[in-house]
């Protein structure tokens, strides 16, 4: 892949401050945009993050809290407004099609293309719900006050590389490269036959991004982020209030760093503050005393994953 | 009064630009807020602006476009989230009602205070629709595509003003300044009877704020504004695109301002502008041709009808 891309929106909680906006967040592959999560004024946030509404593929709304969807509405507008001719794609719970139903009747919006609405409650766990010839995006079991689901975004379809060393190793001439890098079984002029396996390495590991937001800790979400690169998970609370998480069923800092450990990600970003922290370091700190490869999510990062091992 | 002003939050058409804001005001009388529509991201714009929540007691909602509405339903629960008590009066066309309870039913957000709605179909025009002792809301006609009203907010109970240079010129004695005031007619020493008529001036004119968004051109709405100190009046398009708003039914520069002059107002603000529109000083200038006190509404701005001239 050329691009793959992750831009921070949004990383408040319920209550948006001064420098924290609602959840949102877009993941870019190649040269198109995948929104997760769509908190109020998303449709702004892309505008200030050069994301252009055209390049928009799909849509994943991970649950109808008001943080994680009001956007949804005067961005879905936008697009009409713009003249978009072609359909937006849209998984979320199945509650959100009588909001924006509702919604458009009375705000008298028409939309000039298609919106595809794929329920979420149709899916399990593990299930792809969204492949391309590059990608697919497999949605990942979450346990909030709410119905709710995270989502695995992975490369697909890696093909193993023909080993340069292994080759030479095996004294192949060049000029048998091609036909091997092929697929086909070859003779050499010694006699020996040579199938494509012995000068192919394994495949290159997926890059994938895992978004988990929001969700009370949760051990049986371990097993649906086995291996990932990166991981978003909320961290709402420092770990002096966990019990106010579990209350409310969200995570603290090393609640998220213990997933990330467990799950033996190579890189975890918590995100989803309470807006009752203004310094967001502590939070940090806790985080790394359980997993040393967490950095904050914050708005307008951009997490290059072709720069972070797989 | 003490406090007399308007916030702008927002004054872009139905596209936000990235500078841009949707559609929001703030009027502040003495120490309480009173908001005027609600586009998407008002809430965070409260914030930038240092609007508090808490002071926040009634909403006045134009129509139901989505660029004047689709932050209402972040704030309500915003404000129930910081734990508010005390009723919020919401002014506004009746289908938000149902906007609000299928939202709020699908994200499961259950307001701690009395939302006391009041659909506007249940006033006519020239109706005062809110009072206090200090001031008092009146409905205004617009006309868009549609149903919409604007709102005019006036000073109230302005009493007469004794006039210390009257009561002078007539030699009446400072020690009857006070019995004067108080309403009482008086016999001076040497047999002259005077009324408090004789040395009260006229009530000082009112301050008065009308918005006026979203409308094509309309001439009745004249006599409803007649006078009054400030008008926001939309101004979407330059003049030469006056067909295309007689199609969208929006006004332009022209029309905005000639609506002031026939009016009779001190000082006009433009707004809500297209997002075809980078530079606003032609917009500005347009109007000026027809009534030189017109300013730019722009984001941030905040006006002080104590030094405008009643």
């Amino acid at each position: 892949m050329s691009v793959f891309q992750v831009t921070i929106l949004g990383t408040s909680a319920a209550i948006p401050t001064n420098s924290r906006r609602p959840s949102s967040q877009v993941v870019t592959i190649n040269d198109r945009h995948l929104l997760v999560d769509c908190g109020e004024g998303t449709q702004m946030e892309m505008l200030r993050r050069k994301i252009r509404y055209s390049r928009l593929d799909a849509m994943f709304i991970s649950h109808l809290h008001g943080d994680h969807v009001l956007g949804i509405a005067g961005l879905l507008t936008t697009l009409s407004l713009y003249e978009r001719n072609f359909p937006l794609k849209l998984f979320a719970p199945a509650g959100l099609k009588e909001i924006l139903d509702v919604t458009f009747s009375h705000t008298q919006s028409y939309l000039g293309y298609e919106l595809e609405f794929y329920p979420l409650e149709a899916f399990e766990p593990g299930d792809t719900i969204y492949e391309t010839g590059n990608y697919e995006v497999k949605l990942l079991p979450l346990e909030h006050r709410i119905f709710c689901r995270g989502f695995l975004f992975q490369e697909t379809n890696k093909r193993p590389r023909f080993d340069f060393y292994k080759a030479k190793a095996l004294e192949i001439p060049n000029n048998y490269f091609r036909l091997l890098k092929l697929g086909n079984v070859i003779t050499l002029d010694d006699g020996r036959v040579i199938s494509p396996a012995e000068v192919l390495s394994d495949p290159d590991s997926v890059m994938s991004y895992a978004y988990c937001s929001d969700t009370r800790y949760s051990e049986p979400l371990v097993e649906f982020i086995r291996g990932a690169q990166v991981l978003y998970h909320e961290a709402t609370f420092l770990n002096n209030l966990a019990s106010r998480a579990a209350e409310t069923y969200h995570s603290t800092t090393g609640q998220a760093a213990s997933i990330a450990k467990q799950a033996g990600v190579k890189k975890l970003y918590i995100g989803h503050y309470s807006a009752r922290y203004l310094d967001l370091e502590p939070m940090l700190e806790e985080a790394q005393q359980v997993f040393p490869d967490t950095e904050l999510a914050k708005e307008g990062l951009m997490i290059d994953l072709r720069k972070i091992p797989v």
